[in-house]
């Protein structure tokens, strides 16, 4: 390639989380003034050797849960029923991309359907080679949730959160920014305990004692509250990848985290 | 996967032009009437063991010409042009996934750009468990020409038609329908000659005699006209694959193709 620069920095890994851009209580709801906010946000900030994921809200998760996808195949019905999870993610995705591309964000969509196997739900095979050529381009490839392949459950659901996790380890990422609709970790679910006290900073051993404390974030998770999110978490945190929980629903957030501006929010750190 | 019937049966690919379900005459312009009509045939004609791919038409044509993505990275500009190109692969594609979804077909989209590497616009690696798997669970997979990663050239343009004969040897394809808005392969252009002789049958040897002579069929086509197609489908007709090329502009042509149904048309052969 003649002629290109080659980034080989560590990149960013930004979560937007599927509560954050998707309305839960609405199937098919969209925060279309969310998904604007964000993209102005992004080309704002001007990041690269980024890549983003996103979650599913009110897209994926109720057709997935109604058709028991993540449980993997077991009779006919649930075959259309994979074909919409899969196609409600990409109408998602769209929504996103469309907002980023036409802001001039050289932002590609990457298909996780299309490039990962399962294996019992986790990630088994990746074909990361377009994903590198992203990354060494310039390019901002941009993953989420969705209904993938499995070797032996036929098909299951891959969660955000745990492609967040394994790209961060496999592209050694500098830091993983979470955002989603709370300001950070608790002790107790913020919308139903108002004495639920956020922490400031976890290292991975004091992690482990509050572990199971935290409260779900959203009223559609097939893949699991906050405290699944933490568990998936937990290996790239391991490899000594910080993480930081913020709100990403609360505006100037996601600008200020890609700048390297403190905001509230949780910082996870190995030690 | 306990319980499920693995399909092993040789699949038919049929390819939808672009010309068929865009308006040429218009950027993104899209023939909406058209894709639901295909979508009730499909739907109609019920054929498991298919794979679909579709050209690019009025979306990807003229947005690849314009940033001449076809021709690899040579500066900065073309990095938008790029994303911008496989996105709006992705929106027609979305559309087309819309109709046959809604109708309760197992249509599940395989993005090229996440799953295929080129080196020097001709496929390389091509990532093919989740396409295996979404076969022999009965899903129908939906392909498309797309902006993909390229070895050599950092990025280029993956025709409909070296997917569908990629596609075609690799899954030992029982045959190649290929939909275009003319009724067949001609001797001269059929729209702008009205002396042009179209070929019923045509051998491999019989083909390459007239090679050349064919006209183009739509007015974008970064990917060449008929014999460019023509050219590609060559390797999927020496390994033994029998091709028709027919009108899907045509109603319940692709219908009749699916059923075996005799339809207008060419037939390339091998012998």
């Amino acid at each position: 390639m003649r002629g290109l620069e080659l980034s080989q920095a560590r990149p960013t890994i930004l979560k937007i989380g599927g509560s954050v851009i998707t309305d839960k209580n609405t199937e098919l709801g969209v925060h279309m003034d969310v998904i604007s906010r964000i993209a102005d946000e992004l080309q704002e900030a001007n990041t690269r050797n980024l890549i983003i994921v996103h979650g599913g809200g009110s897209f994926g998760h109720p057709v997935a849960q109604k058709h028991a996808i993540k449980e993997g195949f077991k009779e006919e019905q649930q075959i259309i029923g994979f074909a919409e999870t899969h196609h409600v993610m990409t109408v998602l995705n769209g929504l996103l991309m469309d907002a980023l591309i036409w802001r001039g964000i050289p932002a590609v969509s990457v298909t996780p359907s299309s490039c990962v196997m399962t294996r019992n739900g986790r990630i088994q095979c990746f074909e990361d080679s377009p994903l590198k050529q992203l990354l060494k381009m310039g390019f901002i490839p941009v993953l989420y949730g969705d209904a993938v392949f499995d070797t032996e459950l036929g098909f299951t659901i891959l969660s955000g959160d745990q492609l967040v996790s394994f790209l961060a380890v496999r592209f050694n990422a500098k830091n993983i920014l979470i955002g989603v609709d709370v300001d950070g970790l608790y002790d107790a679910d913020p919308k139903k305990n108002a004495e639920a006290k956020m922490f400031d900073r976890l290292t991975l051993d004091e992690l482990k004692n509050v572990k199971g404390l935290v409260g779900g974030s959203t009223a559609y998770d097939v893949t699991g509250g906050m405290s699944s999110k933490i568990a998936e978490l937990m290996p790239a945190v391991e490899h000594g990848i910080p993480v930081l929980i913020f709100n990403a629903a609360k505006p100037k957030y996601i600008y200020k985290v890609l700048k390297g501006d403190r905001v509230k929010g949780t910082v996870i750190e190995k030690e």
